[in-house]
């Protein structure tokens, strides 16, 4: 199972994911060198948690300007302490210099069934894990409030949910973009609609972080029935025959169709 | 098998490696896009080799500044015809954008019986595949003759010699940075040390190219036999007790001994 996923699925049953963060593009000085440490490894265990992978084995690529040392050393430390919180072990990689600091992580390990995005069908409900928009909201806002700098710095993928997922979620993928750019993927590839209910959106107050902030990496699925993964989940709509994906805010303008221009405002 | 060797080893036999090339630090434009993509492969690929390992799966990370398409679409020819000569599948990865070309290529393959760096034993033989010499001649000539331009942008690594490296090497190594650099690492790590006959060294007439030009990409390899391995393999040198790393040139200055402060002209 190749590219077009948040995963690639060998024939071993192990699946892998790459990620890379570069700064000023991905990461600013909102993130203390710990943060982007601890970050760039939870974004890649996030795509392997959509898949219903367990992460097990990282390979990382560092490269700094000549003397960031203190940069190093913080990095580090965010570093260690997402490999004891997600329970990965660091097994190789490659430091180089570099003009601007750039992290590549690769997350590895076991996928014995792998959830794709294209298993919804028509009736199924749609869930969200956790919370939407606070990393959004640290983004965007001049000065984010605590929770949403926190939600900025440290993602907090619900690995607990990688046990029962596959037995119980009909599609899956990590929201990384917003979600109002990643259900129409979700949809797409499983050739389905999606209806929303915006004030079913658990999250920041503001609906334009929860649809569209991004770095959420919570899990956005798909179930048959109310799915129990041990991690807290909320139903936000329900998956429809067509292409629209229609996000119900009161009145009847659809947010979104996938086969359109992107976002109907 | 972790960090410290060519690549690591996981418990399932597969091996992994990590390369990362920066724009400005590992190329510049003596090297078309297509030579970035082929060698972004190749650099990978040779690592894999050192280890006994088939390579098989690619994953890439891309980052790119807007607007680079001509860079991106050589760059993806040479990628292709890496991955036809080299037998890799390209399973994944993430493309961003970035103020400087960035290319991580990961690179894993089954690796039943893995050769290492740590297995040399005095009285070994010890062998390097190919020529050395000729892309550093191309790194550092102003006006570099077309062979060593052609070593500089299309490493080959000998990938013919996996099949019977594991039964014939004692240990083995990829020469990334260059004889000079990478042998002491061997004979460290394999608790050995090294009697090198500088005029046995195959490749560009400048000795100094030979031991230090780096980015060979071919085998450094020790064998207590001279190993038949389906590619051109030349004896350079005995393992010895001890731990000085000498480099026969004539008089009996050593070249280095790697418990001491590094190279001794």
């Amino acid at each position: 199972m190749g590219p077009g996923d948040d995963a690639a699925v060998l024939r071993d049953g192990s699946a892998w994911t790459l990620d890379t963060l570069i700064q000023g593009v991905h990461f600013d000085d909102r993130l203390r060198p710990e943060d982007v440490g601890f970050k760039a490894v939870a974004v890649s265990v996030s795509d392997l948690v959509a898949m219903g992978a367990t992460p097990e084995h990282l390979i990382l690529g560092l490269s700094l300007p000549r003397g960031d040392d203190r940069f190093f050393r913080g990095f580090c430390a965010g570093l260690h302490q997402a490999l004891e919180q997600f329970g990965l072990a660091l097994i190789g990689g490659d430091t180089t210099r570099s003009p601007v600091r750039v992290v590549t992580t690769v997350v590895g390990g076991p996928c014995p069934r792998p959830v794709t995005r294209s298993g919804a069908r028509p009736g199924d409900g749609v869930y969200v894990t956790g919370e939407l928009g606070w990393a959004g909201a640290g983004w965007s806002e001049a000065d984010p409030e605590p929770r949403a700098l926190q939600a900025l710095r440290r993602p907090s993928p619900p690995i607990g949910a990688v046990a029962k997922l596959a037995s119980q979620a009909s599609a899956a993928m990590d929201l990384s973009d917003g979600l109002q750019t990643d259900l129409p993927r979700l949809c797409t590839a499983s050739g389905v609609g999606a209806h929303i209910e915006a004030a079913a959106i658990p999250g920041h107050p503001d609906l334009r972080c929860r649809v569209g902030g991004g770095e959420d990496y919570q899990l956005l699925i798909t179930a048959p029935r109310p799915p129990d993964l041990g991690v807290p989940v909320t139903r936000i709509g329900t998956i429809t025959d067509g292409t629209a994906v229609e996000l119900d805010v009161g009145w009847p303008e659809p947010l979104f169709d996938h086969f359109d221009a992107g976002v109907t405002p």
